[in-house]
């Protein structure tokens, strides 16, 4: 099966970064196609750069379709165009916020989230509620680094994290950790040795999910609210969304 | 004070029939103008025509700001945009469909939506839990018409759409409508007076709010989720979005 | 348009200052009549003080209506007999905490509430469930300043507030402030500045969504819980009640 | 131990009604007193009948501390003045509705209540919610008979509402039933037996959880929103209620 | 009328100590059993032992019924095994949480609960949902003994739990408190009197109600979730159960 | 990996039913031991059934421990002693209703179950609750077969089934199905290709789940509500299970 990441900004070291990950993961049949859009934002830390981001996304899951995806990851912690991706698309679309909290709500009590920027964790939390997982999620903790600080590789990035892990399992009372940030993906097992408690990644999880409806043969339903989007006149420069 | 109501999709017609609308009810000193994006879909009736009038949107937002407007009304029923929105603006930034609700909850126990098409009920639904609203929302109807039906002049839509604010009285219980589209903004009246109960309208309502919100000298929050989007690069058909 | 801003405790210095803040915000074309009951507590801090609060209010709304007043606001951070009012006026009737609370969601993702005494956090709290508003809220806190003493020229209820408004934003993480009390009506704008975030008073508040409903023309639903009460036997000193 | 229970109308049939009713189920060592006000309407049905009933609930309630008695009934359906009474009371203070949705919680997955008007359903949700009692609660249904209806012997009361609750049984999926209205607990084992499924009666559950309290020596905790109203200047014919 | 108290732990001299506690509020027609299962553990401090615990409690109530019992009460603060006695038992059934949790929010605005254990907190939450109490919990907070150390004279358990109920109303901001353990019944009044406010204890609590139902007429309904098993094939040392 | 599959119930027809079921769908590296009970019901249909089921569940998970399983799948859809369970193993444990909820909620707006009896309707919305999937959930409905009408190649249990499951599309709005009982497992995809809509089945979305956890190297949080149980005494027919 082929599954296509979608890393929704620009940053394409963060891109590849997630990929090696998901396919570290991988089952032995599963090919994995990391990529970025060709439009929109370096990172994404506020609403505006996530809808921004979304026609880039929108446009690698239309071309999707006509290279055979099976499945898509959407490799953001927002989840940005999880819906609209789901009504272009004939196989699943997993967001990786969705992915990580669904399978920290298996093998915990409660977790906490701990992202980036403090301004983001409001996102977090309409995430949370929106599936259902707001009554496992005991904090959205920020620790105050811009995304792309994760990819300096001179940054404190994985010290500053892991103590706001810490905190987490402390001061929450979490029992588990959910990492907020797809650009935290490599850092998943190292945490997690650090502070002896599970921590969840979702760029893996969504993988495996996906992995898991298409052997478990269940597509997108398309009666309802993630059918096909009806076709129609598309103006400007967006004009080729018109055209599927 | 200058109020921009922007209809997020292209159809001119719809524009200008809101923009009437808005004008009959705004105070004397109030200026409106009412646009359409240069770019996106003709009609909003999707999660994926939702996502890609978002940019159009956003730039007659950026637009705005340089135009001096003090406050801007998102004229279609899912609000979309309306988190980024806020975070580009500094005035204040009403949807419409948060407008409606809100108008509703002051004078009845509960109201239905009635909107277009089947698909987009759970948008309507969505947003009512977000505002908080939901606990005043008895059911969202459907008329199954298309956004664009609203603007023959030889359909029956006014027919339709009385009919099912009779049924949302009857069957749901609820006390007041609330219209569940933009297109339907000059049939709230002849609706209500046909149907005996209030029938709330979004693009009138916002109006009211963004005024009433200018006039308490109440601009959105900058401190939290709503403060200025980070300066980043953007790439693509997209970038001039990173050079505000 | 006539509104009646009924202020349910009886003394006349506050209702004089609320009148005042609210023709500052009122439209031009709008009255304003500032009335306190002739019956009932001198101060409200307490369910008991609010429910003998509400016959005197009754009394000014009955009378309102042969008044030709357009619209009531109920000025009183507990909304007393909010309901009751709306049965009984043939057009609106706004309490303050519901108009402060539904602007202050509308400009900030979530606000606290700075109020007087402590035990009436409780009612605060109430009321936000009842109007939606408790997801917005993220906290209820009392300077244990009594309603009276902000009345008191020489208190320092001023600087006390201001101080509580601030740990507001930086011990809950709330981005706007609504207050907590008609006395502090004439407070919002100097703590607003002070502080540096938003302060929505519900007096003005209120004012401005009782003209934006007016302007809607959107009156009180009468069919369900809104309807007229039936006429019936009412006794002893409340026996004019029911000749209406 | 003296437990009274006040019927906050005017109406003294159901007084002695609800009076026998509650002497029947109580233990040998409790002693019912059965009052209504001396103020007030002679039936509650709108939000208004519930206000103007509370000043004469109150007076009976300041009475009673020096009467010497030891908890209150509240024995109206929506429970006026509960809190502002638990404020004044030492004892415990009950309400019928309050007492019977309890009590239903206990011996069945699920109830419905049966009341008197459509108009007054939404009260017994909004009490349902405060309690804590709404998940338990399948539906509130209207009987659309008139509280004074119930005391006219050649009313077809009973038979009205055997068959609501044979409804409430069947379409609600409800395994018991709530009776919403004082007037009817003379009808309570009659209705049971008829239907084969427990129906519970407020007046007499709430006499029973009075007295468990009494003799649990559970007492209103008086710290917090239930503390002593504090002493204040009270006007115009409401003036005693200010000298207690 | 005859009560059986079920302790479903196998310690007898806690059993002892609860039998008591009951006989001390019954009322003078009220007979209590107080007894141990034949079977399981010694105490109930993890989802594990309370499984383990259901058995013979469901013994004891199969034996009950037999012996005439007229009603029932599970003295372990999980309510283990509630919705099943329900079903084979043709009296009441009241879990001591469940009590306890009833009248506290009879006579305060909220409570805290007071525990053993850290790792039972999150079952006391989840009967707290399950009860609709949820809204009336502040907090469960644990003191870290375990429950057979409330047996032991020579520990300092009722310092360390006074201690504890003492920081639940000056930093939960509860009202009253609410004893997380069957153990803890003989402390409530001693408590209630060093912190001057209302403690709850399940025992007596759920021993007042069962009465209060008997009283009242009220069974456990039938129809639905709660009717009698389906005779079926039971295997292995539980085969007894399936010869009733 | 080797995953034990424990059908609680002892009906040996549908353990190798729902283990056909697991391992056409497991991965190549993936071995499925499927067992039930040596002690417990034939079928569980009631709270009764399914606490009695649990001991012998624990029991396996207790010997899968000693035989090298890495995680465990619930089999029957109540997901009986799921926390217990988890306490006892090291590996991950998953219900089948968890399953396939979660998996349902990532596919389709809404899901209805259709599962056997009315009276376990109740159980399967509380589990809803419990795992966050309430507001995915739009009905639980019955077809009223018995569990072992499943098993019996006579019934008509397919087009029952099947029929039930159109309703739920039709009249619920669900666009999804998931199926409410281990022995439907073989008929998921038939009933979807009938339907022409998604359908989920429990055991092998379990089984795909606990695969996931492995690979991602998830374990169960040992720290809080799931730490391993507190050795102690357990007496009579249940002493072994002390002995751990």
């Amino acid at each position: 099966m082929l599954i296509k990441i979608i890393n929704p900004n620009t940053t394409l070291s963060m891109t590849a970064k997630m990929t090696d990950c998901a396919r570290a993961v991988a089952s032995a049949d599963t090919r994995i196609l990391g990529v970025s859009p060709a439009m929109g934002p370096a990172s994404i830390e506020s609403y505006y750069d996530e809808a921004l981001a979304v026609p880039g996304l929108l446009e690698e899951i239309i071309s999707g379709e006509d290279e055979g995806c099976d499945a898509y990851v959407i490799a953001c912690f927002g989840d940005p165009g999880l819906y609209a991706a789901r009504e272009v698309a004939n196989g699943p679309v997993i967001g990786i916020a969705e992915a990580a909290m669904h399978y920290a709500s298996l093998i915990a009590p409660s977790f906490s989230v701990v992202t980036t920027l403090q301004r983001t964790c409001g996102m977090a939390w309409h995430l949370a509620e929106r599936y259902g997982m707001e009554r496992f999620c005991r904090n959205v903790r920020a620790c105050e680094l811009a995304v792309l600080e994760l990819e300096d590789p001179h940054s404190d990035a994985r010290r500053i994290i892991t103590d706001e892990c810490r905190r987490a399992l402390d001061e929450d009372g979490a029992e588990a950790i959910v990492l907020g940030c797809a650009g935290m993906a490599d850092l998943c097992s190292a945490i997690s040795d650090d502070i002896k408690a599970p921590v969840i990644e979702g760029v893996t999880a969504a993988v495996k999910l996906a992995e898991s409806l298409l052997t478990l043969k269940l597509q997108t339903a398309k009666r309802g609210d993630y059918a096909r989007p009806l076709p129609k006149l598309y103006s400007g420069i967006l004009q080729n969304f018109g055209a599927r």
